[in-house]
This record gives structure tokens, sequence and C-alpha cells, in this order.
């Protein structure tokens, strides 16, 4: 079965006790595979795998997998601490039926790129299961083009990349240096903001954070370019484009991401990583930002929030912070003048 | 005039002496409007106008507009030292007619965004002459989004951006944010290997080192995408990437794009910046993979040119570095054991 | 009992299976105690503690706890995935009867310093143990200096900093900012090139990797310092820093360091990230390097070790890799020419 | 002579019409060297040389060598667009008088280090005065370590160097490795916080910016060094750490410079860069805390307008940014509950 399409990297919902609960995360796992999206991705940066102990991310794929039943193809992201642990985590997704992983380059310290050549060498040697190699750079070591290249013609068990680096010009640069040799090789794009023109260059697809808060939407900018209907494509692209931003704005990554899930009906539950009473505060009004948003684009739930929000207190409604800032300086200027 | 499609940041040929050689600068010229770019852009990072002096600067403008005799619109850098020099570039550049001046963030010194905003804010107070700001984080300040937003919105001198930063997702951004407020605000893209797909998301056009090497295929690129034969447009994009990163790797920035135009028939001269011995080695070597990747994209000299370096001595056609490094391996290894 | 003078951040041997091998941890940490060091310092940088298990990470501070015996204190990494986990560490730690932790700012993901504040008070509100930040922002997020400040003042809990930032002038801005509200506040170097000029400062000592390979330099240095004999100190000091340079240069960190290690008479055993062949071959060069530099520093095992490397084949001790790149260079161009 | 001691990096004073403003800078010029200065350093960063033209640069070393009147040498900055315009500026600062010029890496382009290696030689070769490097890596290419070894040991026009890139550990090695074979090669710090480690791990003196504020604790911090009083050295180089961090904190640099420079009773006149409303604002807050740190210092002047500044009226003595922060977020809070 081949890697194509919208994969979404889910949050990870939490209990009142910071354990995950696994019944928002089969809600919203059976939520998402009704709304059409093509492939379910577990233990994504979004999923906070980092925050995750290594029994966790396999407890998530496990009741992932369950709730799936087989009804579309799962990657797991399987990056751990050492080789053998990767490998002990490709087995077990391997054995839950998953279609395969995807691996970051090595996180913490900066390793050479030949050191991480040899490291994908000699994993994909004993994987059991397909790897879709993870690019990140503002988070793990790069997983230099050449090196991409030269894994991609070498190694079958390497099937393909997700590049989240958010450099399209590499990007681009890739699909032209590996396609044509190995025209299999699936390229994803990891970046919200160009998902359509990383499928009108040749891109296979990718994993879309936000399509586990409009998967309505992002399913449609990838049906409308199968059915050929750019400038539908661009109009729709754009037009989310203020949601993506104030999603990565509203706090520590993923807190936005979780925010509007939330809004779509889950319980996304606290953080995994503490906020300060400041940062809750800036989520909220994150969070009536991203209602209104999401109402507008016709979200009922959302629609409700905001309107919600907007019948608070007058001076909540009307003025903003800089507002007040503005007055407050004024009269401190009028009285030291 | 609306600045729009393929504006050509020109190299500086050198006579022997160093000086900017008049001569083939007014060649490259006319020849570049004669292939049909659609504006002039000297004094960009290709022209090196960080390696020229103000005088030379005004002289390379000088030389391009009397060439020119108007045919086409000229967009000259005048990012100077200070507000009161890039003035004075502006005044010259407005006396001599060009449609517009582009201006990078301020360089060397990292300076606040609160900063940056204030300086171009009295910059378009007094400026004679429409600007695009050109934005390109690599070499200088970075102009950050919503201070271009606030630019764009209060300075009606302000009348566009050249985005060169490779960072797409904010190229998106940035169009769907600016456009819908302000919809003549010219976005332009100066990353070569994306052309297509900023066409394709609302970009006016770009400027694009590649048009001064291939005008014929970026300005082929533009029609077809205008004719919307997109997958053809693909096509090109993808196929030039080669080209591109061939020219970025061949030695310091600008050279590799030196050396291609030279394979067109012009003399670029001596470099600005000297090349050492092994570069000047290196850069050959790179000249010789652009003349045969000119040559099969249908380029007549420079066919000829990888005609005749494939005809040298056996030993330089067959040893490249990656040989000369197994070479040495051997030799080591041999006698080692 | 005050965290002071050189605590030595172990690297972990491993057996040939990949497994933590007990036995040669037991016999570097005897062997490092019976040479005076002030304290252990077990799951650092050095100690790979990113690609340990979290069981592994507490076998190896078990181990080491156990061999000491309570005869100085241990300092030990407790980084982990979330809060849960630090917190689980922390007491696992406390148990052993270790002094104190030390916590890197959170890696992988990008996180504000209002975030970073935040997740220290709520470890520190929490801890059975003693707390020094470890702020290594070549690895994991920076801990500002005004977050240090008012954690300092703020948490009984933390009791100091180990800066491994190599930013010297922080440092000196923290002794003069921290010191003279809290004296008690330990500040550690964690950068073994700046030692002398750390303690001359004001610095209570530091976690220094250089001292599990010259234990009996490293302590020359402290007492040297303590005597007031500061013209050797810098003649120590100085002496070293071709030793520490190639130990970082000889491959991913911390090789080098495993490597001279060895050459004290450990047996580190096989790399827990892999090395490719070429890697290999490079550190086989640099520990003959280092062999030569610790001979010459008198050290008997590292000094037969430099002899028995002089002794291999002629070519292989004249030959650097450089020369023979010189020798087939000019073989090609007089071929060429 | 041997360049040696505390060189003074000079603010420009500019007169109301943004011209260099001679008198100020003579009387400037003169007050350094009366306070015992032992070089003056024009066209250095603080000095803004790259946002003055060619023509300023070399009237604002005129000017200071014609007042300077052979008392102290001068280093003069002479970082120029090209080689062709740095010789032109060398035999122009040779002709002054001037002991030797200082480079730095080139700006704006990334440059390889092979490529800086064969411009500094390139330079050195045909320069008429000797060379201090100038390594400042937040502004310009970083001049690596073997590059300054290579050029220590080949070209006797280069004579030293000066480091501003606050990497202690490298200002060391740097020590180790380069005086051992050639002693007088200068090594120079240009980073304020660690004037005193440098000097106490054999570095020759430094270029201070707050040497042209607090001549007298600077040059005191260098005579008990050479008396051998380091533990005063340690206070005072501890002590006026919160006035450095002040000034560099006190808007873009080098504006807290100017603005403490003329708490001394010089008129720095304008900004070379404009500076926003709220710039201006936070450059007058910052100069009142600047005013009090030097009047506790004993400076008469800056003690004065401390006191001035405190008997503003009662609002502005009072209202800080963060009580401004306080009051806003009260306003908010009341209205919106």
């Amino acid at each position: 079965m081949k890697i194509k399409g919208i994969y979404t990297p889910n949050i990870v919902p939490f209990a009142r006790d910071g354990s995950v609960n696994e019944h928002e995360l089969r809600r919203l796992t059976s939520w998402l595979i009704d709304k059409g999206i093509h492939g379910l991705y577990p233990n994504g940066s979004t999923g906070e795998f980092i925050r995750l102990s290594f029994e966790e991310r396999l407890r998530v794929v496990r009741i992932m997998a369950s709730e799936n039943r087989g009804r579309i193809p799962i990657l797991a992201g399987a990056a751990e601490a050492n080789i053998d642990l990767v490998l002990k985590a490709c087995h077990a997704y391997a054995d839950l039926g998953c279609a395969a992983v995807s691996l970051t380059g090595p996180y913490y310290f900066k390793v050479s790129q030949e050191s991480i050549e040899h490291y994908f060498r000699e994993i994909a040697a004993r994987s059991p299961i397909d790897i879709l190699l993870y690019n990140i750079p503002q988070f793990s070591n790069e997983i230099s083009l050449p090196v991409v290249q030269r894994l991609a013609l070498d190694c079958p068990r390497i099937i393909g990349i997700k590049d989240s680096s958010r450099d399209f010009p590499r990007f681009c640069t890739l699909l032209a240096q590996i396609k044509p040799q190995r025209p299999d090789f699936v390229c994803f794009s990891g970046t919200e903001e160009i998902l359509f023109p990383s499928l009108m260059m040749g891109g296979d697809g990718g994993t879309i954070a936000s399509s586990s808060v409009i998967p309505e939407v992002i399913l449609k900018i990838y049906s409308d370019f199968q059915a050929g209907n750019y400038a539908e494509c661009r109009r729709v692209q754009l037009k989310i484009q203020e949601l993506i931003s104030t999603m990565f704005a509203a706090g520590n990554f993923p807190e936005g991401f979780r925010a509007a899930v939330a809004l779509r009906g889950f319980d996304p539950g606290p953080p995994r990583f503490p906020m300060s009473p400041q940062e809750q505060e800036h989520l909220e009004e994150a969070k009536g930002k991203l209602a209104c948003i999401l109402g507008d684009c016709g979200y009922a739930e959302a629609a409700k929030e905001c309107e919600l929000r907007r019948r608070k207190p007058v001076l909540a409604k009307k003025v903003s912070r800089d507002d007040v800032e503005k007055i407050v300086r004024a009269v401190i200027s009028k009285y030291q003048s």
C-alpha cells in the first residue's frame, strides 16, 4: 500500500492525571477516519512523542491501531534514544500492522552527516518495516539532501521522506533529484502552509497537523488538486494561512493545535509541558481568535464558542491589550508634562 | 507601470584592471532585453552591489539605463550605508528614469524590527521613487512579516517586496495577509528554485538570477504559467534545479552565475572577490559541468564548450575530486597495511 | 555538603553486546575517586544520557553510587522526557544518596523562556533533592540569564548552575548578578578550555570531561588555583588546549573522550551511536595523536601506545592525508598539462 | 611600537545636520589621551564604520590623527567594500602615521574560509601598514582558528588579532596555538565583560568600548593586572558588568555607549541610524539608569544627571514599563470580570 495523500499527525489527549486519555484518543481517531483522511500518523511532533515515555508511545500506537481496525494505513513515529530501541519500536509497530514508521534524525547531540547516513543504513538493514525519513532540522539533526539521495538509491526499506524543514527550494530539488531515479520514493511535506504547492510540484501528499482541526478543508485541497481545480486549491490554501499562523503563535507548540482540536469537540486535557498562568491567559485569547476563524469557516461548535466569547463583558470584547496600553500611556504622559 | 514578470539581477562584468567593463555590460543588457525579459535589476546581490563603491553602483545603473533607452523598466538596488546615501541613490536612479528601487534591510549590525520599520518609514516618506523591500535574511537583517504588513498598509511609496529568504511558507502567508488589503502590492520571489510555485500561489514574478543564463527558459516558465500550461511549468522548473544547484555550489556566490553567463558568450572578467588557486580549479570543474548541462538544454556555445572539455587529456576527463579521494585512501591503506 | 571543585562527567563503558559494562564502570568510578576528584557526575552529556533508556540511566547511577559507597558526592543528571519522569528520577537519585541532580533545559521543541522558568519552578517545588540547572544551548533550550536569576532568588531547591554554553561573558555576568544576592549559589563551568579563568572570576569549580582522562592535571589546576599559583594555572590550562581540541575533533562527541579514556587503561567498548568505517579510521588517527599528546604529558600507557603506533610502517608514520592528497594532485596536474 | 594595553574604539559624535562633529571628536580624542588610554581605535564597530561613507571614515581618522599629534598609537579600522578600497584606506592611514589597521572578515555574503584566507593573504602581501585581523562573527564572516594560525605564521604584515567573538574558549585555544610559535602576535580581546580573564590567560590587552565611558576604571583593571592585584581586578571587572549590560540593552548598538559618553560631558548628537519614538523613550530610561550606575561609581556629572532625573515629576519617577503593564492588566481584568 503506497503512502499517499493526507496523513494526520494527531495530538495526544491527556486525562486529568496526565496519562494518555484512551477514550478521547479513540474518539479522535475514528472521527478522523470518518472524515476521510488517508492515513494516521501517531508519534509525530504534534503528538509530542519526545515528551512521552517509550511505553506511552507504544500505547498510543496500540490504541490507535486497535481503533482503526485496519481501515486506513498507519505511519508511526519510531524515533527513539538509540538504534536498539528504534528497532524494538519498529518491530512493535510492524506487529501492530502499521504501514511504515517515520524516523527523525538524531536529536540533542550534533552529529555529522556521515554518521547520520550510517545510522539510517544500519536501521534500514535491520528494520522489519518500511521507513520514512523525517527531516525537521528545527528540532533534530538535518538529514542533508545528498544523504537522502544516497539512502533513497541504496536502501529499499527507506521508501520516502517527510520534510518539515519549511525549506521548499530543498523540497523541489529533492523531487528533481530523486523521483527520476526512484519514482516510488514518497515525498511528503510536513509544512501546512505549502501543501498545495508541494502537490503541484509533484509531492505525494503531506503530514498536515491542521488536518486534525479542519480535515474537511485539507482533504478538499487534496481532492481539488486531483481534480485539477488549481484556482480553488490556491484560494483555500491562502484562506487557511491565518488559522495556521494563529495556531503556531498560540504558545508552545503544539498547544495552539490542541486548543483548536478542542474547538472541534474533543477534550485535549492538560498540557504535557506545563504552562505558566500568563501563557494560559495568552492561550485563552488565542482560543477565542481560533474559535472565530473556525466559526467563519462554518464550523458550528466553534461558531458557538466564538459567539459566547463575544458576549463577554463590553470591555473585554472591545478593548485589546494594545488599546489599554495606549490609554494608560496617554494618561501617564499627560500627568508627566 | 506595474512591476511584474521576470526581472534579471545581472552580474557585473569586470575588465582586466578590475573596473566595470562597460562594453560587456552594455552587450549583456541589450542581449537580455532582446531575449524578452520584463525588467532589468542592477545592484542586486548577483550584481555584488556590496563589493562596489557608491560611484560604481551609480555607474552600473547609468550604463544600463543608457543602453536600455527606456525599452523596459529598471528596478535598481539602492541599499547604501545610511539614509542620506540611500536617498541620494534614490534621487539619482529616479533621474535616470528607473521604475523603482529595491532596499535590503540594514546589514552588519543586528537591528531591532522596530528600528527597521522606522528606517523604512523614514526613507519612504522622503523618497522620490517607488520602493520594493528586499528581504534576504541570509545576508542582512530580516524584514519581519508584521513590519512588511504595516509598511504595505501605511506607505504608498513602498509598492512591494522581493523575498529571497527561501522561506516559502512565509511568502504564502505574506500573499494571504497583504494582497486582500492592498492588491497592487508586488510580491516578487528571489528564489530560483520556486519561481513556478510562487506564481501559482499568486506571486507577481521574480528577480531570478538564472534569467541572465537561460532567459529563454525562465521566460518560458512565465509564459507557460500565464497560458495555464502548469504541467509544462513543473517539468521545466524541475529540470533546471540541477543547473541552479551547480551554479550555487560552484564557489563563492555569484561566481557560478558569472561562469554560466560566460558560457552564453559574455566575458565576466576577473572576480571582484579574489579566488584562491584551489577555488579557481574547483570553478573550472563546475564550469565544465555547467557547460554540459547547458549543452543538454540545447545551447550551442555551451555544447561546444562541453565537447571541448570532454576532449581534454584523459586524466583531466576522468579524475574528479572523488576519484582523487579514492586514490589517496588506496595509497594510504596500502602502505599502512 | 556544598557542591564545589572538580566533578567528572564520566563516559559510560559498553559491553560487546551494547549493554552498560558494569565492571568497567565500577573500575573507572573507583579510579576517579582514588585520583582525588571531588565529585562524580553520571548522566551528563559525556555520559550520553540521551542515548540511554530511562532504566539504563538509573542503572548507571545505581552502579556508581554502589561503587562510591559515600566516599564523594554524586551529582546525577536527571533530565527526562517530562516532569513526572524527572521527579521519578529525582526520587530515585535521592534514595541512592546523591547530593544533587542536574537538569538541562527541555530539548527537541523550542520552548519560550517563560515556559522554561515555569517548568523549573514546578520541578523545584516538588523535588526531594537539590537541583543544579544545566545550561547547554548547543543541544537543548537555553536557560536565559534573567530566568536563572529569578530561579536563584526564589527557589531554595535550585542551588546552582552548570554552564556549558561556552559563553564566558555570560558566565561573568551571572557571577556579578547572582553571587551578591545569593552567595552560596553554585556557579560551575562545563567548558574545559576555560576552567582556570572561571575559577579566577569566582566560579566554584566545574564539570570537566577531561578530568576522566587527565584527572591529575585538572586537579592540579584546581589546587594550584587555591594555592594562588596563577602562573602555573595558566601554563597548564594552555598546555591542555591541544588535547581538548583533539578530543572534540575526533568524531562525534563523546567518542574522542572515550578514546582518550581507553588510553588510560579502560575499555570503553563499542560506541552507542554507530560509526561508519571512515569515522572509525578517523578516530584511529585521532587516537594516535591523543596517545602521543598524553605520552608527552608523562602518561606511561599512552606513551607506549604512541610508540607502538609510531613503529607502524613508514608511510603510515610520515604521510598524512594532506600529504598524499598533494602528491596525487601533483601527479594529476602533471599528466593534465 | 608594539600594540598593547587598552585601545578605545570611540563613538563618532554627529552634528545636528548629521555630519561628523569635528569639534566634539577632537575633544573626545584629547580627553581619552589625557585619561591615559594606550591607543586610539577609530572606525571600529562602536565607531559605526559601516554607516559612514568611505570619505567620512577617512575624515574621522584624519581628525583624530591631527588631534593626537603622535601622542599615542592609532589602530584604524580599514574594512572596505573590496580589496582595492581596503588598500587605498591602508595607504591613507599609513600616511597619517597610524600604527596599524584592523580588518574584519568580509560582510554581507557568506564566504568560504578558503576564500577568506586568500583574501587576507592578498591584502597582507600588498599592504603598506601592519594589520590586525578583526574577528566579529556576529556581524561579518568568521575568521576561523586554522586560518588565523596559518596567516600568523606566514604573513609578517599580519601582526595580531582582535577577537570580539565572545567565544573565550576560542581565545584561549588561540593563545595556546599561536603564541608559542609567534610570541609577538598580538592577541586582543574585544569583549568588555572578560578583559581581566583575557589578560590573565596571556592576552595583550583589548579594544574596549567602555573605555570611552569609564577610561579610569578600565585602565585601573589593566594596571592592577600588571601589578598582580588580581583580587582587585576581579572585583572591578564584576562591578562593571551591570554598566556593560545596560549599555548593550539600551537600544540598537552603539546607542547605549553613545548615551553613556554623553554622561561624561560630550555631545554625541543625533543617531546615525534613526530611532523610533518608542526607542528614544527606551533610551531615555536606560540613560537614567546609566546615570545612576555611573553616579554610584563616583562620576560627578553622571551623579548630577541621576539626581536631576530622580527629581522629575512624580509619575515619571514612579511609573516604569512594568508598572504600566500591571496597570493595563488590572484595568482589563476589572472590566472583564
